[in-house]
């Protein structure tokens, strides 16, 4: 298959997201105009990304949701199991194991690593947590997929090396520090809530310039 | 000026962040090819990305970065204030009210909204708590500019509604649900977690796809 631009990978969850919400309110079917209409996209630019991985014979101008559902889910590997530790579960990190759903999204959490012995042999949300000194061990031991990072600044660094040197595939970043993984290949994905923030000012400062 | 485009601008927030760091780090000056290297970015499209605001005339291959800097954040707004609440201080609610510097964003946070008598009228970092039935008086009586929604699915749609009719002008929303404003202007920035972590996931099954 034909490398899928990072593109129209970022825009897919977002599809699948509207897709989930008309399955949820009973919807069977719907069309390219109304699906373009709604994410607030040009009519081809949907049907192209679409046509990345659905085939030109889908390229019709109504879909089946629950088709197009499994489709987006298939090609964003939501039916493949991973495996997930969360490192630092403060505010941020036990809200993601409380409400973030990640058994829906094929997720496996086995567990969580902090430094404060209040936190260590307490249960969040069900994920045991660990003391931090055991990481590196229990990421080798158990091939850990991914790290959820939600430390703050400080040692944010220290801890990716401990990762890196363990075997991790990837960290689900949410420390607002770039992290250095060398040349190991380790994908590394970030949330930046300043940026967002940033991005949203920017708009905001033009807007009231006109006024 | 001209319009920027909207992708130039989602880069800005993370070549201030970068050169933030090397300030804190005392270095005074940095070449495009450096920046671009740290960006993981081609250096064409670094300069041409700079040359959005800073002027053809400091296309040179180093760059002060003070001034570098100060000309970003002029052309982000960080030097304008803005004045935002905060609707459900729940987990991430109190941890963007603690951990995240909205001073020094140009931010002034008046207030937060809760629906939870146990909530209303104590303060989280400072910020005090009043009852969600204040929203739309409060909103209009302070001219707020961002409400940060991190409420949950449930009632988004609706707090929405009345932000819309009380004249705020921006959302930065952490629901995970794409909010309908109609045609009122309104900005709306989204953290979508669960968009960044379905990413993250296809391309971690496209590398072990290939092992």
């Amino acid at each position: 298959m034909k490398r899928i631009p990072d593109d129209v990978i970022r825009r897919l969850p977002r599809y699948l997201r509207m897709l989930d919400d008309m399955h949820e309110r009973g919807e069977t079917r719907v069309s390219s105009g109304q699906l373009s209409r709604q994410l607030g996209l040009p009519p081809s630019q949907l049907r192209q990304d679409l046509s990345w991985f659905n085939g030109p014979e889908q390229q019709a101008f109504t879909y089946d949701i629950d088709e197009l559902r499994s489709a987006l889910g298939k090609i964003l590997g939501t039916y493949d199991e991973f495996s997930a530790i969360l490192i630092g579960p403060g505010k941020i990190g036990s809200a993601l194991l409380e409400h973030f759903n990640f058994i829906v999204d094929g997720y496996k959490v086995l567990g969580a690593f902090d430094a404060s012995p209040d936190r260590i042999g307490t249960e969040i949300a069900g994920v045991k947590v660990y003391d931090i000194g055991e990481l590196g061990d229990f990421v080798r031991d158990n091939k850990v997929d991914i790290a959820i990072l939600t430390v703050p600044r400080g040692p944010a660094q220290a801890l990716t090396d401990t990762l890196v040197e363990s075997g991790i595939q990837a960290i689900w970043n949410f420390t607002n520090q770039e992290l250095d993984v060398g040349d190991s290949g380790i994908l590394v994905e970030n949330v930046h809530f300043s940026d967002s923030l940033l991005a949203l000012n920017y708009y905001l400062s033009q807007k009231k310039a006109k006024e």
